[in-house]
């Protein structure tokens, strides 16, 4: 079995979304194709980078991911697959898999360079089809493309650790459906800065002192209160990022996003005490 | 062959319906996943509960039903399994499966009790996949889970028959994609009370005395009408509830939930003649 | 292997795609069933026409398409089904085929007579399942219906060539995902009319003089500009049809629809110059 998923900025509304999939029936009529988001605002990297990094770790090892988010071909825009934890990556060398990479370092980089094998009618998206069915098929990187050494990396939203260690400031890079806001402060980058001290979390005027674990975890901790719904928390959510979030928050009627105005690109401290 | 259908509140942006894909391939290769819906509106058991007794019947029986709606596990809120008319529904006892039960008594359920079976680190998405690739690959629920008798229900949304047998009250359960919407008045009910007497449907300050069984329907019984598109009618839909609907509406030029005024919750009543 | 594709206005909230596919998957357990698209704008026949045109030559051939929009039966809405370079389409009648058939003729059209032949309570898309399943498994499209050889079409929004040759006028038939918007001149059409001419392409108070094959050319035709995102231009989009775009245009923040106003049913000249 080989499964490919398939991570775009193109909506569900055009024909996008169904000719990638014929095109890979076409080539590959044993693919399990497997959707993680084709609802990626247009062109943001951050968004798709964080999607990618929560979704790919739940599929089986040899998966292949198309990730389809700004791929025209260009000097400054080069086609590159990887090989990262047995799983493969297929993108445009624009920043997007930033959040991946500060994790594990990719075992294989390749710069794509079949585009001449190609008919000149070929798409951008055909150059990605093509090596997602070859490596799919077990091909090797190195028959598609030559090994590079380094990938563009978005260094802007990354975490800052405070050189006296007592800090960490993250950023606000994604709000998800339910309106909670993740931070790109991983539990592991917290866990090493930590080193099991007492801590508090800062958000716009608000201040919690725990991180849970899972969202009920309120519900244990806050036992007295009459309710629990609507209040704020902290938490590592699935894919071990610091969220903020509402409990039972529902968007239409508020969220972190709306209630404690937390917006994509907003910072939140997390300070130690001695 | 082992489908497994999936009925969220998940939405379709972010990572976790890819993920729990991802989840479910990883444990069964072999497992065929059918989308239901990921739109039902956050934590809402009563859109849930309509959509997944609209949609499972259309599928083979053994097919494997997961409702992924407010599944935290708590004291008051366990997870179960139910065997209903050779269907199989993992869900949790939230009334989320009242409108299902209505119908016909469930063969058998279970409250899952293999949380201590699994690592410390699974959410309570991955207890669901776990027990639906069991039930999928033909596991028994007594392996699962200890049987009970009782599911909740949430009553405040039947509809209610007049002691004199002489009207049901019922509400606006459901708004559909075209703006109509569903009551939770069945074709059953409404047939046992109703008896052949003749009856009128009132809605809004609507009334209508025919209960269509498809929308063209309205074009025979309204010949001489110049136009059909835009009225207003009544109907069985296809799941079988009364569905109050504008022939031909679009949301956005005018349908039954904008043009009648008709809300989630509002009442429709129907009075019989004697 | 066998392909059924669904193109629909049914939405992704309710339950009548999951139905759809339960029902397929009932009657023919292999059937990969692919969803084009299901966010159609209700009953919008020029839209469907597009999207199902952009995507089918993309599948292998021997695929069956399903589009879903305005299918209720009726004495002027017939069921048909056609095979055409190949492909199998099954759609009432009424003109949504219109595009495909400008570029080819099909090889054959049936009108679909099994009505009686199902359970009085089928629906409309019962009968389209049984025909995709019949033709999906090999079966002849003479026994499912009767040959006829004219299907309906939607001529108002046909590019009008001038009489003298110098000029073809058309409309903006779709604005996809990303503002772009559609425009119903094929290459083809431009091709025949141009003869190799220069020409201008106008569109609200704009001008251009190229019509690129893909966004990014942009950057090489209008090297020495210090930024071309946000530039207006026309393209050949993968369906080989007009588009007017925004490069890089997100819908948020400023698209072709947006920025320069143009909306469906809008009109697009191209003059040539002897």
């Amino acid at each position: 079995m080989s499964i490919i998923t398939l991570t775009t900025d193109y909506g569900l509304k055009d024909h996008f979304v169904g000719a990638l999939k014929g095109k890979i029936l076409s080539q590959h009529k044993e693919a399990v194709i497997v959707d993680i988001s084709h609802n990626v605002d247009a062109f943001n990297i951050s968004e798709a980078s964080y999607i990618i990094d929560a979704a790919f770790n739940n599929f089986p090892k040899g998966t292949v991911h198309i990730i389809g988010i700004d791929i025209e071909l260009k000097e400054n825009n080069q086609h590159i697959a990887i090989e990262w934890n047995n799983h493969f990556f297929i993108a445009a060398d624009n920043g997007i898999l930033s959040m991946l990479i500060q994790k594990i370092k990719p075992q294989k980089i390749v710069a794509i360079n079949i585009h001449d094998r190609l008919l000149p009618k070929a798409t951008d998206m055909d150059v990605f089809v093509t090596v997602a069915i070859h490596i799919a098929k077990g091909g090797s990187l190195n028959v598609i493309g030559k090994e590079i050494k380094q990938l563009k990396e978005v260094t802007e939203l990354q975490p800052v650790i405070a050189s006296d260690l007592n800090s960490i400031k993250g950023y606000v890079v994604y709000i998800d459906h339910f309106g909670n806001a993740v931070t790109n402060i991983s539990k592991k980058t917290f866990a090493e800065v930590a080193k099991g001290r007492p801590y508090e979390v800062t958000f716009k005027s608000r201040k919690v002192k725990t991180i849970f674990s899972k969202y009920s975890d309120i519900e244990v901790a806050d036992k007295n209160s009459s309710t629990t719904a609507g209040k704020h928390l902290a938490i590592f959510n699935e894919a071990e990022f610091l969220e903020i979030g509402i409990y039972k928050s529902n968007p239409k009627t508020g969220s972190a996003s709306s209630l404690l105005g937390l917006r994509y690109r907003d910072f939140v401290m997390i300070n130690f005490n001695n």
